[in-house]
């Protein structure tokens, strides 16, 4: 094989992997939005306050201890955690606006 | 059991699924950063170019459509790539500066 076929083959073999766990991340992602979605309706419905500062403290915690473990960078879990309830709230604010 | 019984063990249940969730994408996320730590690691040998804007358009379109089929708005999978992008251009930023 020519360099070139070398080098597109070897960034193929790479990408197989990153579009695999990319995938695994988006049907992971959905099933966790299921459960925030029957959080929120369970709130609602029982007149709890929608946002819950402990729980998010605790949940914070919780992932920059297995980043930590999983040799990610803590600080991005804890980003990327803000990330996901900030698209929790817009779910929220949508459905109570609907 | 009494009714606020009732509510913390109904929230407790849901949350015990989140924090599954959350720790299984902490892992492959995880995963993923390894292997674009060796994607950019076989760029700088190669003399590659880091970015690929076709490779990033390909993932955007699979993405969404994985998206769909997961009942996940596309234009979140599609903010949330970016973001795990970011990273990783940050990753390599901080590679080539040490």
């Amino acid at each position: 094989m020519s360099r070139q076929a070398d080098q597109r083959a070897q960034l193929a073999e790479f990408r197989r992997s990153i579009d695999n766990i990319d995938a695994a991340l988006v049907f992971l992602l959905s099933e966790r939005f299921k459960v925030t979605q029957k959080v929120g309706a369970y709130k609602a419905q029982e007149g709890l306050p929608a946002a819950d500062p402990s729980r998010e403290e605790a949940q914070i915690a919780r992932l920059r201890a297995l980043a930590a473990d999983a040799q990610l960078d803590p600080e991005f879990s804890e980003k990327f955690l803000r990330f996901i309830i900030n698209e929790v709230i817009r779910h929220h604010e949508q459905a109570s606006a609907s």
